[in-house]
C-alpha cells in the first residue's frame, strides 16, 4: 500500500494579465510553496510542470527551465499535459511519486500564458485540446461543446438560463473578496442574460476569462512534513480517470462519466462519503459545468443542483460552499494551473490562512473537482486537515 | 520500498514518413503492446503518452483519444512532455505507477508526426525544446547547439570528424537489418564528411532525421506478467536527472551532468556496474552525441569513446555493441516515441525476438538512455531478463 502524503506549502500568482514569461510566473508560485513550506529546495527531488499552451510562447521542455530557475538543475521535471485538467494531473503524478515510495518531495507546478494571444485566437487554440478531428475541426470550439451540454440538461431537467446566471453570480461575488482574482466585478442574473451571446444558451458571464497564471503545491511524506512544522495536510484522497473523448460519442450529455468514477475512486481512497466533504472547488469553466459537476459528485441529485445554487447552499456562508474561491468563473482560468489553484484554495482555507470574510468556518476536509475539455480528463483531490 | 514491475509488451510503427493521424499512429504502437502481452485492454489501468509536438498538428490531450480509441475510455491517461526525453520520461512514469502500487497495469505510449510540417521549419519548431529565450530565440537551434558540443569536445579530446562519421557509419550499418527503420542507406566516412555542412562540424550525415513514429510498452506487476505468461523482462533501474537548461550556464560543454546522475540512479537501483550491461540505446541525435554519451556513462573514459568506436567495440559484433536498432541517427527519431523505441528495443532483443543478424547474442541487460534537449532532461532504463 502507498504511503501517507502531505500538501507542505502551495504558491499562487495572481490571476489576469500578467507581465511575466512562463518561467517567471511558475517560479514565483514554486518559490511561494518553498516559502510557506519552509524547505531548503535541495529537499525537492523533481517535479512536474504542467503547462497546456506553452507552445503558443515558443517554449516546450519548461521542467528544466523551471528546475534551473529555482536552482537545482539536476532535480529532473517533465511537463505534464492533461488540457484543463493538466494541474491535478500533474498534482497526482507527484503525489504517486511520494506516496509510491520514489520520492520524499516533489514539485507540481502549473503555468499558462495566454494574453500573449488574442481571445479568438486563443478559442480556436483551446480546441486543440477537444477531439479535434470530430470537434475543433469542424467548427466546435468549447463554447459550443459546453453549450452542447448546457441544451441537453435544460431538457432533460428543466435547467433555465436564470439557473445558469446565478453561478456565475455567486462566484463573482466570492472573487470579490480574493485578492489573486482576474474578474472583480459584481454581477446580477439580469447582467449575465443581457451579457453578448457566445453560443446559446451560454452568455459572456456565463464563461470563465482567458487568464494568466501559475500554481504550485509541495508534496511530502509525513516524516519532511512533521520536520516542517507546518500545518499537517494529508492527501486523503485522488482519483484520475476519463471519458469518451469527443462529446458526439456519448450517450447522455448531461453528465461526465470521468467525474463520477473519479470521485467515487477519491472517496473511496479517502473513506468518506460525499456529504462529509466540507467544501468544493469546482471545474466552473462555463456555468452550466459547475451544475453538472454537483450532481456528478452526488452533491445534488441530478437536476437538482440549481436549486441548492438558487437557496444558497452553495454560496460562500451556506452549508455546502462552492467555489468560495470564485471558481474559474471568476478567480480566471489560466489552464493548466487551474487544478493547483485549486488545491492552492483548499490548503489556504483548511489552514485557516485565508484573509477577511472568505474563510471558511471548521473546514476540515475540502475536495477540487479540475476537469479537461469536455471530460476527457477528470482528476478529483481530497485534502484533509488532521490539526 | 517500491515493489517489481515488468515490461510485458511492446509496440511500435515503422518510423519514417507515416501517412497516419498521431492517434492512428499511437494506437498501432499500443495495439502492439497490447497483443505481445495477450492482455486484455481492459486490464490497463491507465496510461500516458508522449507527445512534444503534436500542437503542430493541432491536436493536444491526447490522452483521452488514444484511450477512447483503444475501447478503455474510462481509464485515464495524461501526456508528458520533456523534449526529446519525452518517451522514456513516460515509461518512467508508468512504472512509479505500477511499482509505487497504484496500479497493476499501465500504458506508455510515445508519438510524433513531423512530416507535416518541411525540415527548415521543424528545425525552428524543435529549437521550442531548448531555453528559448536564451538559445532559440538568438538563433541556436539543435544542430548548432550540438555543434557547440562537437567543437568543445574536439578542443579536449582531440576529436576529429572522422570519430564522428565512423558513429553514423555504423549505427547506418545496423539499420539496414531494421526493417522499422528510417534511413536504410549504407554510407561511408567519406560519404559522412562530403555531406552538406549543417552547422560545423556537424554536416548532414551527422544528423538524425525528423521522423514520424510511435512506440509503446505496457508496466505490470511480477504476478500480471507471470499470468501472462511471456518473457520475464524486469524493469531493474529507472534514472531521471536535469541538467543547466541552457549551455551558455554550463562550465564544462563535453558532457551532460543529467546523464552522468541518471546513470548512477539506474544501476544503484539495479545493484549493477555500467560494464555488467550487456549493451545499449544511446540517445545520438548528433554522432557527437554517442560519444558524449559514452563517456558520461561510463562505457568508455573521456575522451576514449572515438577510439572504442573505430576498433569496433560498440559495433553489433564488438563486446558492446551500441545502437544495434540504428539508433535514432539511421533507425529515425520520432522525438516523443524516442525513448520508448528504445524500450521496444532491449525487451525484443533480451527476449530473442529480433529477425536475422540484428539479434545480438546472449543478451540479459541493456540499458536504454533518452536525452532531452541538450540533457535538460534525461531518462535512463536498464532492462533485464529473468529467463
Amino acid at each position: 500500500m502507498p504511503r501517507d502524503a502531505y500538501v507542505v506549502g502551495v504558491g499562487a500568482t495572481n490571476y489576469g494579465k500578467l507581465d511575466k514569461t512562463l518561467r517567471e510566473a511558475a517560479c514565483e508560485a514554486a518559490l511561494g510553496a518553498i516559502d510557506v513550506a519552509g524547505l531548503d529546495p535541495d529537499r525537492i527531488d523533481g517535479g512536474f510542470v504542467a503547462n497546456a499552451l506553452g507552445m503558443a510562447e515558443r517554449q516546450g521542455h519548461l521542467g528544466p527551465l523551471v528546475m534551473t530557475s529555482l536552482g537545482i538543475p539536476d532535480k529532473p521535471a517533465s511537463s505534464i499535459e492533461a488540457a484543463c485538467a493538466s494541474g491535478a494531473s500533474a498534482f497526482r503524478e507527484a503525489y504517486v511519486n511520494v506516496a509510491g515510495g520514489f520520492a520524499d518531495c516533489y514539485l507540481a507546478v502549473g503555468v499558462e500564458k495566454v494574453s500573449s494571444i488574442d481571445s479568438i485566437t486563443a478559442t480556436g487554440y483551446f480546441a486543440y485540446a477537444s477531439d479535434y478531428v470530430y470537434e475543433g475541426n469542424c467548427g466546435a470550439s468549447f463554447p459550443g461543446l459546453y453549450a452542447t451540454i448546457a441544451r441537453a440538461h435544460m431538457k432533460k431537467h428543466g435547467t433555465t438560463e436564470e439557473d445558469l446566471a446565478r453561478v456565475a453570480v455567486k462566484n463573482h461575488e466570492n472573487a470579490l473578496l480574493n485578492p489573486k482574482a482576474h474578474l472583480k466585478k459584481r454581477i446580477t442574473v439580469e447582467d449575465v442574460l443581457k451579457s453578448t451571446v457566445v453560443s446559446t444558451p451560454l452568455k459572456m458571464f456565463d464563461a470563465c476569462p482567458f487568464s494568466d497564471g501559475a500554481a504550485a503545491a509541495l508534496v511530502a511524506t509525513k516524516e519532511v512534513a512533521e520536520r516542517l512544522g507546518g500545518p499537517m495536510i494529508r492527501i486523503a484522497g485522488v482519483g484520475r480517470a476519463g471519458s469518451l473523448a469527443a462529446l458526439p460519442d456519448r450517450t447522455d450529455l448531461t453528465s461526465l462519466t470521468g467525474a463520477k468514477i473519479a470521485t467515487k475512486q477519491a472517496l473511496a481512497q479517502a473513506k468518506l462519503g460525499i456529504h462529509d466533504v466540507d467544501f468544493f472547488e469546482l471545474h466552473d469553466c462555463f456555468t452550466i459545468a459547475e451544475l453538472v459537476a454537483m450532481e456528478d459528485l452526488g452533491i445534488a441529485e441530478p437536476g437538482k443542483a440549481a436549486a441548492m445554487v438558487r437557496d444558497g447552499v452553495t454560496a460562500r456562508g451556506g452549508d455546502v460552499p462552492v467555489n468560495a474561491s470564485g471558481g474559474l468563473k471568476a478567480k480566471g482560468h489560466p489552464v493548466a494551473a487551474t487544478g493547483l489553484g485549486q488545491v492552492y484554495e483548499i490548503y489556504n482555507q483548511i489552514a485557516g490562512k485565508v484573509s477577511g470574510e472568505r474563510q471558511l468556518r471548521s473546514v476540515k476536509t475540502g475536495l477540487a473537482h479540475n476537469v479537461g475539455a469536455t471530460g476527457g480528463s477528470v482528476a478529483v483531490t481530497i485534502l484533509q486537515g488532521e490539526n
